[in-house]
C-alpha cells in the first residue's frame, strides 16, 4: 500500500525563507494569514490529506465510478464520507472570497493545499478542484445576482461545480462547437447539445452541481466569437436558495480512462436545459480562458505531485528492498543483500525526482505570489510584472510539470521492478493518474504554442525580458559568493541559451509561423529548465543562510540536491537549443502521404 | 478500435537493401531461405497478424485471464482460437531446428515476425515467445533424451514453455534464492518453492506446460554458484509421448498488472513437482543467461513494435482529426478545420516515432544478422566478431529500445489528446504494455551496467573498438559523396562523443566501481543513439542507390526521416556525455536518510 507524507518543511522553507512572505504582511489576504497560522493550516491540511484521502486512493483506482441506467453515478467507497468531511472541516473556502463565505487566505496558501491532496488522492481532488474553477468563473464574470444564488454554496463545499468544454469534434479547437443556446423571453436560455471527458461532471458527494458550459447563441457569429458561457445547475434553484426542479442534463456514460478512475469523467447529454448567461454575450470563450490559467497552474502542480509522491513510495522501497551489493563493497555486510538504494542507477533515478520536485513546488510558489501580488498589491508596476509573469509561466508550469511529473513517476515505478508493474504497490495509478495532466487544460502541444506564439510576443516581449533582468540582477549580486558561484554559473548559463533561443525564435518565428511551431516543445523545455535553474539559485542562497544560523542537515542536502540539478538535468538546456534552432525544415519535409 | 498494417516494404528494404542478405546464400539456413521465399513467408506472417492477432490485442487487455478455483487459467475470448491457427500454420517453427521440426530459417526472418506478433498483439506474442526461450534453453543445455521428448512439440507449439526465476524477495539478485530441489532415487529431483511474475505461466492453449525453473539442489553452495536449472513438465510425459500424471505445480494467482492483460501473469507454486535437470548442475544462471540473450533482444523488438503500432495510429488520426489551422495558411480550406498533422508539434511527435522505428528496427535486423553468422558462418573471425556484437548490443537494444519505445507510445497517445486517455481507442493500451518491457528480462538500469560493468570490458574493449573501426571505414569511404556527407558528419560526431565517454568509463570507472554505475544509463543512451546515427547512415547510403535506380518517393521519405534523426534527435548525445563525465559524486552525495 503507497503512503504519502506532506512537505511540510520544505513548504516552510520555500513559504518563510526563500519566498519571504512575511514581508506582504501590509497587503490584503496576507495580513489575516501570518506564518504561524499558514503553517498550522498546513499542518492540519496535512492530517487530513495523510489520514483521510491517502488510504482511499487506490480504493478510487480499483473501484472507479459507477452510473445507473437513471444517469446517476456513485463514486467510490469512502469518497462520500470523505468528501463530508472536507466540507465539514471547511477546505474548500480556503482562499476565496470572505464576501461569499471564503476564508481568503493567499493562493499561495491554498497551492500548498492543493499540491497535497493531488498527491494524496488526485481523482479526488478533482472534485473541488472543478468547484473552485466553476467558482473563479462566476465571481469574475457573474453578474451580482447569479454571484448571490451561486457562490455561497460553492465556497462550502455544498454544492459543486464543473467546467463544460470540449464536444465531440472539437477540443482545442472551440470555435467548432455545436451545443447551442435558445433566447427565452424570461432572460433565460435553454441549452442542446453533448459535452464529453467532463470531469466530475456527475455524482453522489453534493446536492447540486453547477455546470459552467459554452454554448452558442442562436443566430451568433460562428467561430470563437460566437461562444457564449453559462450556468447550467443540475437542480433549478428557487428563490429562497432551496433546490427546485431537475434540470435537463443528464450523465449518458462514464468514460473508460487510462486512469483517474475515482473521478467521474462523464458525457453530459444537454436537452431543452435552463441555462444563465454568465458574463458578456459572445464572450465565453476569454471568461474560460481567465479561469483557465488559475486550472492550468492546477494542472501543473498535479503533475508535480504524482512524482512528489511517486518519488516518496520509490525512495522507501529503495530503502527497503535487499537485492545485490553495492559495486563499492558492502554497506549491509550482515544481511543477505544491500538496500537496492546504494546502487547509482537507483539514486540516479530517485535524485532526478527530488531535485525536480523542489525545484518545481518553488517555481509553482514563486509563480503562485505573483497570482496573489497580481490581486493585491497596491503598486501598478508590481501588479503590471505580476500579471506579465502569471501570463509567461503558466504554459510552461502547465507543460513542463506535467512532462516531468509523468517521466518522474515512471522512473520511480522502474525502482520497483516488477513490483511496480503489477498493481499492489500503487506506482502504476501513479504514472497513470500523472498521465493526464499532460492532455487536459489544453495539451502540452497547445501550450508550447500559447508561450511562443503568444506569451512571448505579447507587449513587445516585456514578460521574458522582465524575467532575464530579474535574473541577470540576482546573478550579479550573488556571483561573487564562492559558494553561490556554482548556481549562478548554471543559472547564466541555462539563462543564455535560453536567450538565444528566444532572439532565434524572433528572428525566425514571425518569418515562418511553422518555425515558431516547431520550436515550441523545445522552446518550452529550455524555459522551463532555466525557471528551475532560477529556483535552485534561489533555493541555494536560503539553504546557504540557514547554515550559516544552524547546523541542519537540511540545508547540506538541498545544497547536494541542487548541485546534482546542476550536473544532471541543466546539460539538457544544449539539446533543446540545437533542435530548436533546427527550424521547421526536418518537421515539416513529409507529404502527410508518407507518414 | 486501432488498427495495424505490417511495414513489410521496410523488411524489404532492410533485408535486400541495406543488409543484402543475399549475399550469405552460401550459408545453411539461409541457401534454404531465399529473398522471394523470405518475403513471402512475411506476406504471410503479416495477413495473420493483421487479421487475427490484432482485432484481438483490445479484446485481451478487456477481459485479461482468469484463474479457477483449482488454478486453471483462462485466456481472453479468441486467444484459443487464434492459437490454434497459429500452430496449425507452423508459425512456431519458423526458425527451429530441422532436427527437431523446425523449418531451419535465419534467425532474422524469426525477428520481423516478433515484429509484427509484438505490434499485433503482444500478450498473445508472449505466448510463443515464452515457448521459444525453453526451447532455447533445452536446445542449448539439455540432454539427448530431453531434447527428443520435449524440443519436437515445443517446435509445432502444441506444448508451450516458461522461464522461472524470480521469487518474491529475489529478482534481479538470484543468488538469493530459495526454491530447493531434492535429488533422488531415479536421478529425478522434486521442485518446491514459489516463483513469481511467471509469464504464460498457466493457461488454456496447449495441452502441456514445460517450464524452465532455477532452483538449488540441496546441499548445493550459496549464491550463484548454487543454482540450477530444471524442465518441470506440467504434465509429466510418458515414454512414449503421451501425457502422463498432473505434476506438482500449480497457479496460486493471477497479477493485476499495469497492461499485458491478455498475458497470465502467474504464481506458481511447486509443491513436490518432478524436474529433470536440464544441464549441469549448479550451472543454472549460465545457462539461464545463454537463453536471455536472445529473450533480450525480443523484448527490445516489443518496445519497437508498440512504438510502431502506436505510430501507425497516431499518424492515422493526425491525418483525420479536424482541429484548427495550419499557422501557415488553411490547408483544407473547405473543411471546418485542417487535419492535425499540419501543425508542427504534431509532425513532432510521429517524426521522433518514425525516425526512432526505423532505426531501430534497422539496428535489431543488423544485429540479429550477427545473431545469425554467429551460428552459421564457416569464419572464426567473423563469428567472433559477431558474437562480441551480440553481447555488446544486447543491452543497448533491450534498454534504449524500451525508453524510447514508451516514450513514442506515449507521445502518439498524446497525439489524440483527450481521446488517447480514454481506452477506446487503444492509445493508452500501447502504453500500459510497452511500460512492462522496461522492466522484465532484466530492468534497464542492469542492463546498462551489464554494458558498462561487462560487456564494454570484455576482452580489453575488442568489441567496441570493432565497432568504432566498423564506423571509421563506413566515414572514410562515403564522406567524399556530398549527398552522404550530412550523415556521416552526423555519425562522426556521435562516435566521437562516444569514444570520449568510453574513455572516460575507463579512467574513471575502474578507480570507482559507482563512477560506472552512475554513467552506465547515459552511456547507454549515447551508444544507443550512435549506433541509430550509423544505421540511418546505412539506409541513407542504400535509400540513395535506390533513389538512383528509380524514383520511388519513399527513397525520399527515408532520406527526409534520417535528416530529421540529425536534427533532432542527435543533439542529445551531447546532454548524455556532459551528464556521464559529471560522475559519482552529485549522483551519491546524499546520505540514504535524506531521501
Amino acid at each position: 500500500m503507497p503512503s504519502y507524507k506532506a512537505p511540510l518543511r520544505e513548504y516552510r522553507f520555500l513559504l518563510n525563507e526563500v519566498l519571504d512572505v512575511g514581508r506582504y504582511s501590509n497587503l490584503p489576504s496576507f495580513s489575516d494569514a501570518p506564518l504561524d497560522l499558514i503553517e498550522q493550516v498546513l499542518e492540519e491540511g496535512a492530517k487530513f490529506c495523510e489520514g483521510v484521502l491517502a488510504p482511499l486512493n487506490k480504493v478510487g483506482d480499483e473501484h472507479g465510478c459507477t452510473r445507473a441506467a437513471d444517469g446517476s453515478v456513485t463514486t467510490p467507497p469512502g469518497f462520500k464520507d470523505a468528501y463530508k468531511q472536507l466540507v465539514d472541516a471547511g477546505w474548500p473556502a480556503l482562499s476565496s472570497d470572505p464576501a461569499y463565505g471564503g476564508q481568503g487566505m493567499p493562493h499561495i496558501v491554498a497551492l500548498a493545499w492543493s499540491e497535497m491532496v493531488a498527491s494524496s488522492n488526485m481523482a479526488f481532488g478533482m472534485y473541488p478542484g472543478l468547484s473552485h474553477g466553476a467558482y473563479e468563473a462566476i465571481h469574475q464574470h457573474g453578474s451580482d445576482e447569479l454571484k448571490q444564488k451561486y457562490l455561497p454554496k460553492l465556497v462550502t463545499g455544498e454544492w459543486t461545480g464543473t467546467m463544460n468544454l470540449t464536444e465531440p469534434h472539437c477540443g482545442t479547437d472551440l470555435g467548432l462547437l455545436r451545443t447551442k443556446a435558445i433566447p427565452q423571453a424570461d432572460g433565460t436560455y435553454r441549452i442542446s447539445g453533448q459535452k464529453i471527458f467532463i470531469s466530475a461532471g456527475e455524482h453522489d458527494l453534493a446536492s447540486n452541481i453547477i455546470h459552467l458550459v459554452i454554448a452558442r447563441i442562436e443566430g451568433a457569429p460562428a467561430g470563437t466569437k460566437g461562444i457564449s458561457l453559462f450556468i447550467v445547475p443540475k437542480f433549478l434553484v428557487n428563490a429562497d436558495g432551496s433546490l427546485g426542479a431537475r434540470n435537463g442534463v443528464v450523465c449518458g456514460k462514464i468514460e473508460e480512462k487510462m486512469g483517474i478512475h475515482g473521478n467521474s469523467t462523464c458525457v453530459l447529454n444537454y436537452d431543452d436545459a435552463v441555462g444563465y448567461l454568465c458574463g458578456i454575450e459572445n464572450k465565453g470563450l476569454a471568461a474560460m480562458f481567465t479561469m483557465m490559467n488559475v486550472a492550468r497552474l492546477g494542472v501543473g502542480l498535479q503533475g508535480l505531485s504524482q512524482s512528489e509522491v511517486a518519488y516518496q513510495n520509490g525512495a522507501a522501497y529503495a530503502k527497503d528492498r535487499l537485492q545485490m551489493r553495492s559495486l563499492t563493497g558492502p554497506k549491509n555486510p550482515d544481511g543477505p543483500a544491500d538496500p537496492i538504494i546504494v546502487h547509482p542507477d537507483i539514486r540516479r533515478m530517485l535524485m532526478d525526482s527530488k531535485s525536480f520536485n523542489e525545484g518545481a513546488r518553488a517555481f509553482a510558489f514563486w509563480t503562485a505570489l505573483q497570482g496573489d501580488l497580481l490581486h493585491v498589491s497596491p503598486d501598478e508596476k508590481v501588479r503590471e510584472k505580476a500579471g506579465d509573469y502569471m501570463g509567461l509561466m503558466t504554459p510552461v508550469i502547465k507543460s513542463y510539470l506535467t512532462d516531468k511529473g509523468y517521466a518522474n513517476a515512471t522512473n520511480c515505478q522502474q525502482i520497483f521492478g516488477g513490483h511496480g508493474y503489477i498493481e499492489e504497490h500503487g506506482m502504476s495509478q501513479f504514472v497513470r493518474d500523472a498521465r493526464i495532466t499532460m492532455i487536459y487544460e489544453g495539451a502540452n502541444g497547445i501550450q508550447s504554442l500559447d508561450l511562443v506564439g503568444r506569451k512571448l510576443a505579447a507587449n513587445g516581449g516585456r514578460a521574458i525580458f522582465a524575467f532575464f533582468k530579474e535574473i541577470d540582477e540576482f546573478a550579479e549580486a550573488h556571483e561573487g559568493d564562492p559558494e553561490m558561484r556554482p548556481f549562478v554559473d548554471g543559472l547564466k548559463s541555462s539563462r543564455a541559451q535560453l536567450q538565444e533561443g528566444t532572439m532565434w525564435l524572433m528572428q525566425n518565428g514571425m518569418s515562418n509561423f511553422d518555425n515558431a511551431g516547431a520550436a515550441g516543445h523545445d522552446y518550452l523545455n529550455l524555459f522551463g529548465i532555466t525557471a528551475l535553474a532560477f529556483m535552485w539559485a534561489l533555493m541555494a542562497k536560503a539553504a546557504l543562510a540557514g547554515k550559516r544560523a544552524g547546523a541542519e542537515p537540511y540545508y547540506d542536502a538541498k545544497l547536494a540536491t541542487g548541485r546534482y540539478f546542476l550536473a544532471r538535468i541543466l546539460p539538457d538546456t544544449g539539446a533543446h537549443l540545437a533542435k530548436l534552432k533546427s527550424g521547421a525544415e526536418p518537421v515539416m519535409a513529409l507529404n502527410a502521404e508518407a507518414f
